[in-house]
């Protein structure tokens, strides 16, 4: 008599292991066409863009990526992140000087995105003359993060957006960067950054 | 001799599916673990900073959450939804006009975060000094989210950051916000959102 319910415990068992089975594999097999669907989508528009090259239309080959940052010029970084840390609450990364990209930077780190807080530094800093005309500061540029900025830059000049400087730099964060010309962009400074160095 | 290998068979899948089930309830529980001292870490903070509500000092109650959008006054926004889905093949959303908030405005749709496009509507419009200052348009302000726009707001005023209007107002997504003085946040006019209605 204890052999049934010993045997049912053991059907039982191996029933419940082989639906936990079963449903871990559907769910890797829905995971793997979503990405394989996205992919091939991203391909087909992607070739269509790179058939576009051939037309004057304006066209894209690219998507636009995530928000890397909103980059504000302040005139005092100590000041800035305080008030970041203390009113807010946020979480602010330690100054770093960059004496190369003129400016000294803090970021606060927001759930989705960064805040990139800009100060001055040295005599040919780029944030300086809008400091000068913005003396509490203000929001500098936005900074948008694309996969291939060679690409990007590519599709801007095309569509007759202007590039700021003929090849993409390496920017404060070590991957390729170009600015775009505010005019050409209602008026926004716009940094596009390549997500992969 | 059959039953052997049967045997081992039934045991290399009993097997299997118990150390699938195993990964699977880890996964669940470490999953469940950090979502747990998350919360607490928040919890803790929040009444470190309830605690700081009596003395005068600079303050915290509440932490920053995500940003919302960054917005942009644009003089077209036909101009400006046609450029963003062109040159950087953008998803943006169709212009909705809301004359109760003197603004026509569009989403850019972004990984992580939206790009809000408004045009003027209207004779009251709260952007139209804005465009007439900034012809080409320009960042006009950056939205960022709160748990609680009260206790938001009271914080504020507590650190000396001026609010634009008494008590918060529905905005434009018929959520609870309130504009701080620009002139308290290095120059950046910021909405604060609550993240529920």
């Amino acid at each position: 008599m204890t052999s049934i319910p010993f045997f049912s415990s053991i059907v039982f068992y191996t029933l419940r292991l082989y639906f936990t089975f079963l449903f871990t594999l559907v769910s890797s097999f829905s995971t793997m066409l979503r990405n394989f669907f996205t992919s091939a989508r991203r391909s087909f528009f992607t070739s269509l863009g790179a058939c576009a090259l051939s037309s004057s239309a304006p066209f894209s080959v690219f998507k636009i990526g995530r928000l890397n940052h909103v980059a504000i010029a302040v005139p005092s970084l100590e000041a800035a992140v305080k008030s970041y840390e203390t009113t807010f609450g946020a979480e602010v990364t330690a100054p770093h000087s960059l004496p190369e990209h003129g400016v000294t930077v803090s970021f606060v780190r927001l759930q989705n995105t960064n805040i990139e807080l800009l100060q001055p530094l040295g005599e040919k800093s780029p944030v300086a003359g809008f400091i000068e005309k913005n003396k509490l500061g203000g929001i500098h540029h936005i900074c948008l993060e694309v996969d291939d900025i060679h690409q990007a830059v590519e599709v801007c000049k095309k569509n007759g957006v202007r590039c700021l400087g003929k090849e993409p730099k390496i920017g404060a964060h070590g991957k390729p960067v170009m600015f775009l010309h505010p005019k050409d962009c209602n008026g926004v400074l716009i940094e596009l950054e390549q997500c992969h160095a």
